[in-house]
């Protein structure tokens, strides 16, 4: 039954292609979406996404592409989602098919910005999907070594652990591992809360923090990590697996995360619109951010990393200043 | 009290350079041995050592620089020994003044091989250092950024919590940033086994694995590091301190670590032998790998990066196989 089932993609960009890569190992058949319609028609003629991870070659008799989300929604069982957060409204806003009895995966890192919720909530809350229809795909994964097939690691979250295996069984290759989880919110707070320590690592890197500080923040941010996701959904969980500390680490660590960038241009004393321009790209844990300190306000953990990080962002607080605060408040 | 005493630094390295630097900052003198006459000389003349940080300018008025390692155990009531532990019994074996009194803390990052011993541990059982006596500072420290007086947090440990602070308060300055611990068993077993990490990384890169593989073996190395030291020495810790986790990091993605350089030449083909001498230095984790193997004969932990690396280091198993065996271990 397994092979009855229908996959769709939803998103163009490059952690998309790589779902739609992983997925197309397994798949005879997948719908993907994305907005961009000059982009559909490069992938039908040249058989790779001309914007993102364009070494990867399409079989494209396997791929049944659309610019409208309704055909993709109509055609799946089940929806993978690979689009920022920020952008996740206005897709669904064209939605006139229903999402009922769908199987949603998230592969979003991030915060809804209208709701301040993470994606599986969202899609709880606001679309009446059980949780038993909600799962999350999540690292330690950069999508372009996916490209490469550099042997990466995925953690599969569903409360449904049937759904769970089938996802990881329709993701997995000879360069694609994956286990499952019921963790489906830890999983997701921490691929949210890991952005905004990208952009304290960033930040950190901006101002002159060397290498010995930088294993200090990480250290400190996966303590901070498990006490917020605690406070958020208390259960067994082993915080050092790949899911947590290594989606922690392989972002943190990473020269090329959008939110180390991010971070870096406001150690080096950009303000927080002129870094956003200068990238042109939407850093996650800008809004995470927002939405974690928020959220802690009512559960109360003890994140001085979290707050510092709001505290240049949203307060126009001095960089240099409060991390030199910070730095009294870490071990 | 803390006014009169002592301090004296055994070895001539970066490490001990950078522990000298640090001491000057609070002591009005200090002994500092080396075996390198001219090392001294240069010192004496040239106010900074020509081998190792020689960017670091020291006021000479406060050294007493010797190579007689008798005499700077004379002296002092505190003997901070760093030197690599390969070396440390031909130093001691030049010893004809008494260590009884004497308190010792190790800053050495691994195993006497003449007896398969933490430094601690041989101190004690070689020398009837009673374990009060004892001590570790360790890291997450490269010793290059305390050179360049970059913010770095240092852990010291010993069983006694006034031996420690005292130590910690003449380490402390306003770049450096000191916590002490009881754990002097964890902490010195972590700065050991961190090595093997370093060198499994390493060996890891050589073979081409890339970031999201690296984030999955530090992720599982940090869980088989708590395995490994619960069975040496039980107690209540966080291994996600910085003195465990933040140490295993700044070695783990460090690229200048002698270990991970060491392993990077075994994954891309070195012998063990020929990588030495390419080398030409000596890297910890070489022997720690060893010693650890063998400990956990006895101890039965689960520590499958251990035993990959020692089965390619000591049995001459190919790397990439053997590797290939790993990954389907790790999760």
């Amino acid at each position: 039954m397994t092979e009855n089932l229908k996959f769709a993609v939803i998103g163009g960009g490059s952690w998309a292609t790589a779902i739609a890569k992983m997925l197309c190992t397994n798949l005879p058949e997948i719908s993907w979406y994305m907005r961009n319609e000059a982009a559909i028609e490069h992938i039908k003629t040249e058989k790779h996404n001309p914007n993102y991870l364009s070494s990867v070659e399409f079989d494209t008799n396997k791929l049944r592409l659309t610019h409208d989300i309704n055909e993709a929604v109509a055609y799946a069982d089940y929806l993978i989602f690979a689009i920022p957060s920020a952008f996740l409204e206005a897709e669904l806003a064209n939605l006139t098919t229903s999402l009922e009895n769908k199987i949603i995966f998230s592969a979003i890192k991030g915060i809804v910005p209208e709701t301040s919720l993470i994606v599986g909530e969202h899609f709880h809350f606001n679309y009446n999907i059980p949780y038993y229809n909600i799962g999350v795909i999540t690292g330690p994964c950069h999508a372009e070594e996916v490209a490469l097939e550099r042997l990466s690691y995925l953690t599969i979250a569903c409360g449904d652990p049937e759904k769970a295996t089938i996802v990881a069984k329709n993701l997995s290759s000879n360069y694609i591992k994956t286990k499952i989880t019921d963790d489906i919110i830890g999983t997701e707070y921490a691929a949210m809360l890991k952005n905004i320590y990208a952009v304290a690592a960033g930040i950190a890197h901006g101002l002159g923090y060397g290498d010995n500080f930088q294993s200090v923040l990480m250290s400190n941010a996966i303590r901070e990590m498990k006490k917020f996701i605690k406070k958020v959904h208390k259960m067994k969980r082993n915080i050092n697996d790949s899911a947590y500390l290594g989606d922690l680490l392989v972002t943190g660590y990473s020269v090329f995360s959008r939110n180390r960038m991010f971070g870096n241009m406001i150690g080096k004393g950009y303000t927080v619109k002129s870094a956003m321009m200068e990238m042109s790209m939407v850093a996650e844990g800008y809004y995470a951010t927002k939405s974690a300190y928020q959220l802690n306000q009512g559960y109360g953990a003890s994140t001085p990393i979290i707050n510092t990080v709001y505290s240049i962002l949203y307060e126009g607080k001095n960089a240099k200043k409060v991390f030199k605060n910070l730095t009294d408040q870490l071990d």
